[in-house]
């Protein structure tokens, strides 16, 4: 049988989502703002070379935002974009079909 | 701001389907039983022992089914198990951000 083309799209999406620590960072600015500090504490096993490299990825994938507030100590906190904030359906159906399907050992 | 601890199911729903290809052979799968050699045509850049890792993976988590035919020469077919064809929804999910928000190069 033969399958239809992949649409570019869906491709470049799973491409993106699929990176390891992306969806989580997701997840996890679906709370709200977070710094850096809060997202690296909050997923126990992510590196904070990984996380960087996740957050500019996912900042130039224009997924999320990055905000510098000039206060003293300066604060930086990172955000979703409306394109980011367009992934929670896609969370809620992961949350759903965990909580109905995977078991755990 | 203290984050929540993860859903372990969430965790390790995320950790299954953030493997590269696993979420693209289930969408693959969505239009019914394929034999390997379909799926491995319709996804040009997988690689025939990378597909058999995943399929492996897939078949001992309960999203697929492997089935063997005692034809000549024998047929087997993969297919999604209710297990799998529940990912449908986010699928389309996937598909509708894609649609909405990704821009190609």
């Amino acid at each position: 049988m033969e399958l239809p083309q992949l649409c570019p799209r869906f491709e470049r999406a799973i491409d993106l989502l699929s990176k390891r620590w992306t969806t989580l960072i997701v997840y996890r600015l679906l709370d709200g703002p977070q710094r850096f500090i809060d997202i690296e504490h909050s997923l126990p096993n992510l590196s904070g070379k990984v996380l960087s490299d996740r957050l500019r990825e996912l900042e130039s994938e224009g997924v999320i935002q990055r905000n510098v507030y000039p206060e003293k100590p300066v604060r930086i906190e990172y955000t979703l974009t409306e394109k980011g904030r367009a992934l929670a359906p896609l969370m809620d159906d992961i949350q759903q079909w965990a909580t109905c399907w995977v078991e755990l050992d």
